[in-house]
């Protein structure tokens, strides 16, 4: 194949991978693998199953040919299809079905079909924004976690102390005393946990109670600290994206690093300009009260 | 009938459409409906049953008496009351007694004088602006909802793969697996499921574990994006409705079209009075400034 | 007595009344009092029983001095002490005992003394403060419980329809439907009446999937908007009360007419300046990007 | 041993004590303490047994020479080291076990051995960060907890009044009364109560239906108010930390006295900063706005 025959296939391939259609044509053939994998999970097929068989075969020939046009291109340089994550797990999950021995019905081989339908979070970029936004909004919440995890532990070996003899089933070593304080997050429990715990001693009772009232403030701390978290980092991408148009060449939901430190300079600046305004503001109010107070007594004189 | 006569009519009619005590003479009379409604549901009612028949049939009457007037209150043009959609609801429930086969005891009529109470909402401008508000406020979440769906579906695809053999009652096909999986979000069966899972291998622990963490983060987070976008909206539609109070002729709860630059003039209008304001805010602010620098250097000096 | 006497009665009582012991003092007894009503709902009290009955009559002693004390504090016009809710609500509390046939065990006696516990948020101006604050948050939410009412009725309505024949226990009337429906919403019964509607028809998944997910949202609306309400008046209350120290003479927690049209406007108005400011600088920052570009290309070139 | 030399050691542990690999090595041993104390919990060892008791030798011998060295570094002063709450439960925890009778299996060394884990808090600045802010949020739901506990009282009493007789079980005191109604706020025995309600009198619903609501607003109250609390110490905490680096000398999570003067000057320092990029940015507010009235203007033209 000649060099220009070969960049005229790569740069139409490269068009077609930022065209919208083709975008479109993708998620619909996820979905439609994700309907089809549904409708497999129903033992009583009949006549239907060979037609899903080929429908089975008809999605693979497709997202195969979805990675060749995508690794086409990059041109001369197809290790580039590589650098990004979301690549890699395309390329992992498409193509395992040529690695011998994942065939008929393996479970490895089930298990990558139905990871086939997360590929549609890589696809929309609503969702890719949501799922960046969360994810990093996790360091922001790991103290929490550092201390919702060494409360956890120290209920767990206290209540392997205080339980394990009498209770082996629920508190016999640290691994029992640990479910069984995580399934009472759920508070479905503790009637029956609160009830035992009365049968050794009403000091138990202690034990319960400050795990409960500790634990549900502090998860929702975490809870409420990842959404509020999520939701500004999710402002932030978008307002971004919105700003910079080309910023994220790579379509990772990331934006690329040169521009990103002085953008997030100057939202942060803004922000606190913002707050410093209002506090001012306040300021004037107590001011214009005290005012107000030499107005009032002057109306009064 | 003449011309003239039936237009002074039709004026009377939108009129009192149009006037306080019509409609809360129809709030009443739907209030009314709904507890004899509620009445009817005790079996024992001896003596009351055949007031209650009257009632129903006086109802009736009121109702579609409401809808001729409101029909005629659009003048020669009655086919311009079917425009709206809660009209035609009305139409619809009201009127559906005069089919023939909707007499006596039949379960659709029953569903129809059900349906009736619901035109409670159409006719509180509070519980209208609500509910729009609540849908619009759907699109705003609508990608964490496709985040949550696609979770719930890839984990009802691995449970049908860990335990359908197993629990076929619980895990047989993807349809049992989603309702096991949607239960679960309310965290009663956990203890259950999770002793289940047990038995067949300590490592499905991970798989309830991880669904729990993150559909309670993802479902949280949906709830508060919805309740804050709710409100905001509602805010919105409250401060237009005052602004332009004869913007929504059709009752439905969205403005019209033909008053949006209306709508943005005033807008435009309360910025400026509100930058008024806050000039006047400065000039105070600056003053503050100025002294506090005073007195600053002041006291270097 | 002598009027001069009087008088100088009625104002050292008036003093009394202002001052902290005076205050301290009741809320210790109020205390002690609920202390002791617990310590009398054990059996087998023995030797304590009689300490007991002494003290429930010293606490009467030094309650309805209290009200004595206080009503000699209005001087000439005790009927003034009766224009306040919580006046009248310490007077029927305390002097009931006077009420013959009110003695020994009689239930409505007990209610009574139970009744006096709360005369604590009567005299903590904190748990008065947040009390006036939920009740006030209240109306603002008016419109949501409205609809989460209409929702309840018409579901309690359909589930009588669909299961009324099958479960009459569950909803074999309009009470039994809402009481069915209200215990639903702490989602303990969810699994339960799952199941048992899968016995009538698949199709009541959709009743019971669509009731949770509508009145979980509704809910939660209300809670989070009484909280944000109460939260807001709370502040609001707090910060009139530190501006105008005198304003709320009659310490029901309300503060005086006179003043508040004039604080509560220009607090909304400084609420609305200061988003109009954020808004502008969201504008500014628009600018700023523009012309960042312009200082990017020029850098390039 | 000479002054000198002694001064020279001393000197050397105050610095080993503030290095960065001194804090990490402990945090390190701290942690490899809670996974050998969760090993030993299982009981079928082997032969891990000796090599766990020879671990905790070694633990036993590091945390001593740690206090030993975190007290040296006090120089002639080592009372100071008892200044500080943390040292002192770091000095408890650690040393107890050369108390005699504290060896072997005795349950208070156990305990002990478990409140080592704690000390993680004390030596990671996020975790301290966020426990004094937790702790530091309680006064100001002070009020919402007191209203609560007035209310789960009165509730309890009422319950008592109620249901004393008939379930002594739930209801039998006081205790028992104040037990049932702290498990119900979970909402898991609401189904049961209920009904056991309704079968002494069909109004007890009003007690449960009224008790639900009030508290669950409370509760939800009472932990958002917290959260909210928290957030915003742990943000301004966080922010002292960063301005003033050296500033809490005993990590104890409290800023020394000494320092608040040069805190309150660096946080003037930042105002006025923040202060010239407000006028900047209202330099360029106020461009935009003539450049906006000019161009309106012109429009008009």
């Amino acid at each position: 194949m000649p060099p220009s025959t070969f960049t005229r296939l790569s740069q139409r391939c490269a068009r077609a991978v930022r065209s919208r259609p083709f975008e479109i044509a993708i998620i619909v053939l996820i979905v439609a693998n994700g309907v089809v994998l549904g409708i497999e999970t129903f033992s009583h097929l009949g006549a239907a199953g060979p037609v899903l068989r080929w429908l089975e075969l008809a999605f693979r020939a497709a997202f195969v040919t979805e990675i060749v046009i995508r690794v086409l291109a990059y041109g001369r340089r197809p290790q580039d299809f590589f650098r990004h994550g979301w690549n890699i797990f395309d390329f992992l999950v498409t193509l395992a079905i040529f690695v011998p021995g994942l065939q008929g019905e393996s479970p490895l081989l089930r298990v990558l079909r139905v990871a086939r339908v997360l590929r549609l979070v890589r696809f929309s970029p609503g969702l890719r924004t949501i799922l960046a936004a969360l994810l990093r909004s996790l360091p922001g919440v790991a103290g929490f976690l550092a201390l919702a995890m060494v409360t956890l532990y120290v209920y767990g070996m206290a209540g392997w102390l205080i339980f394990g003899d009498t209770y082996p089933e629920q508190y016999g070593d640290i691994g029992r005393s640990l479910l069984t304080l995580f399934v009472l997050l759920s508070l479905e429990t503790l009637p029956d946990l609160m009830e035992q715990g009365m049968a050794v001693s009403p000091w138990t009772l202690l034990y319960y109670v400050s795990y409960v009232i500790i634990t549900v403030n502090l998860l929702l701390n975490i809870l409420i600290a990842v959404i509020v978290n999520s939701m500004e980092e999710a402002r932030r991408l978008e307002m971004t994206e919105r700003l910079a148009p080309g910023y994220d060449e790579d379509g990772d939901g990331v934006p690329d690093e040169v521009d990103r430190i002085a953008l997030t300079q100057r939202l942060d600046d803004l922000r606190a300009v913002i707050t410093e305004l209002e506090r001012e503001l306040r300021i004037d109010r107590e001011d214009a009260h005290v005012r107000y107070g030499a107005a009032g007594r002057r109306s009064d004189g």
